[in-house]
């Protein structure tokens, strides 16, 4: 006998993002790198009186065992929020409280996926969520994308052609990396021609409240009327992701099964993180603490866009987001992103390389830009770097 | 096209004590049901001390994103506790924070095993470990096990004649569901006949340092010459589960698959939880706080086995633990534990039958009792209204 791991573990690599950010925490490198919300904002002074109030109030409790489901008062507090906010309309009992919401797209990769299972997904799409779904063994299909969202008729012909479709997996709010929107109809049309195939999504919405301008769009699960939609959040970019909180919203057909397979990965979240949460939610406002958060990212934006039209070469296009942490920067063809990274390191200025954004791989002249972890001085400077890296490269 | 499960979901079931634990919260149920520590002995003002100070000193990382393997402090600390008590000596930067301990038997899992491979695994064994191995569709072979260990010849001969064993689960000190711990000299025989079959080993160590009496034990990792073996604990027991902070210790070709799974699976453990395990260990003595909850556990531990000799019927049996939380009963052949539950719930009265506890089932006169979570008084009260159930079982 010797040692064998499951298959799975050959489809694992080591993320470039994890490899970029090692070099990134630098301080003198200006990163554009990771995903962090700008720490300045976190409201630390207020997380200190509701930690000490929650262990005075309930302390035996919130340092117990408790539910898989999570905290009842906290999953209440979800459910009118994503109700009020994107018009998702569930019902308390069916939100799951998740360890961040990269566990739902892990517990939703476990409740669907066989080995050889097909996922589909935007072109570009979020890594880590390849990475989850990467470990049930799936293959992903791209499904070609516009600046409204998933092409519909494309969609529609991959469907009725391609065996073993178990999940489409979307973001349809600032999308990462693109930053892109899905518009109103598209997300109308997605809805409907997901019931008649009656094929599960997973809609992963950790953005949505950060917009800079115009209205709220409703979920594309706020179209579901086959509950077929698996709606995916999280507080970590409207509080702070330390804490690890995220949730799942979902029918009760998918709900049971998802509490079941949480049980096994991790017994529950958090009895203290989510009672802090939930205090947090009833002793302060969390819409006044998310609004704090969009002017500083709009203005980041703002520096970002303004200086990116500015200094880089016109042959250069990006996305223009609504709101987010992130910009989409196509070069011209013929560019590789990861050799202009490799110039960029050399001024101290990080990025992400597009590559990785696409589940199979090889489109070599994209890169992935965050705005939310920078002032806008250092985003100004790191633009200008870029722009003399791409004026010099060859 | 409909919707479809994957087909690890068809071996998902409810757990037993899960449902049983809904009834058990009531304050009027004499619970020996759950495996909840004594919510009396966390240490709430201490917490409330360590969480504001953690988030003065370092508020903006506390509550960011951070790395996969975890907290590094936390790390050295947790590499040098195992290795003082149960010398088990990794270096920290082969431990890996987890969230909880049961994500370590996830995670673990999640490395080895393929649908239709062979877990072995102690008879009865943690309930928790079948459900999260379950989930990569294994099936289970138990071992013989007597008072001391895995039965070493019954497991030499399963190895040499069963295909495809991935895997052996242990769980060597003071064992949940039977209370067993495994002698000095069993440890070494199984480290060594693991060794020459270089099949990889996860040791399950929650309750090693709740020890009532004697001395502690070498752990079977600490016998791991070729680095076999994947160490997992806890914090839940020796100082409070709510934060959800355990770890795994497990040689480099091991730990790096391991991290990159976790990374798919939750990013990483909440920043600000393992910074509270780490500052309260800097600012505190957890041996102190260990020694109070091991004077409480084992008063209770007497409480019960003292209850249990004196009200029992003499054909009833049970183990004696040194330690942990846990003891073992066996009916008479021809009780059904399931029934007796019955009867007990009418006096008001909880336990988990043993059934669940063998991953294939069919043993129908064993049950676990929980000590660690009522008073004493209410252990006798609770043994006293078993005694009669029992006999007036029919």
């Amino acid at each position: 006998m010797a040692v064998k791991f499951a298959e799975r573990v050959e489809l694992l690599k080591a993320s470039e993002i994890r490899e970029i950010l090692k070099v990134a925490v630098r301080p003198e490198i200006i990163s554009f790198a990771g995903g962090l919300p700008a720490p300045e904002v976190f409201p630390i002074e207020e997380l200190k009186r509701t930690a000490v109030q929650v262990l005075d109030e309930a302390g035996g409790q919130a340092l117990q065992y408790s539910t898989t489901e999570g905290f009842e008062p906290l999953r209440r507090q979800v459910a009118a929020r994503i109700a009020a906010k994107f018009a998702v309309d569930v019902g308390y009992d069916n939100v799951l409280i998740t360890s961040g919401s990269q566990q739902a797209l892990d517990l939703a990769g476990k409740l669907f996926l066989d080995a050889g299972d097909v996922v589909l997904c935007e072109s570009p799409t979020y890594l880590a969520a390849i990475s989850a779904f990467r470990a049930y063994q799936a293959r992903f299909v791209a499904v070609p994308t516009d600046d409204e969202g998933m092409i519909i008729e494309e969609l529609a012909n991959i469907l009725r052609t391609t065996e073993r479709v178990k999940l489409i997996y979307v973001i349809p709010d600032f999308q990462n990396p693109s930053g892109r929107t899905w518009s109103l109809e598209r997300r109308r049309q997605f809805a409907a021609l997901v019931q008649e195939y009656e094929v599960p999504v997973v809609e992963d919405n950790p953005y949505g409240e950060l917009r800079f301008a115009g209205e709220t769009l409703p979920a594309v699960k706020s179209f579901d009327s086959k509950g077929l939609v698996v709606y995916v959040g999280t507080f970590s970019k409207i509080f702070c992701p330390g804490l690890r909180i995220g949730w799942i919203a979902a029918a009760a057909k998918f709900f049971e099964k998802l509490v079941l397979i949480k049980q096994g990965t991790d017994l529950h979240t958090s009895s203290l993180s989510q009672r802090e949460i939930a205090k947090f939610l009833e002793l302060y406002d969390l819409d006044a603490h998310v609004a704090k958060i969009v002017a500083v990212y709009r203005r980041r934006r703002d520096a970002m866009m303004t200086a990116m039209d500015a200094m880089f070469p016109a042959a250069v296009k990006h996305t223009y987001p609504q709101g987010g942490l992130f910009t989409w920067v196509e070069l011209p063809a013929g560019f590789k992103a990861v050799k202009l990274l490799h110039d960029c390191l050399e001024r101290n200025v990080a990025f992400v390389p597009g590559d990785s954004f696409f589940p199979n791989g090889q489109v070599e002249n994209t890169l992935r830009l965050n705005f939310s972890n920078m002032s806008e001085e250092r985003i100004r400077e790191g633009i200008g770097r870029m722009a003399a890296a791409i004026r010099e490269y060859r």
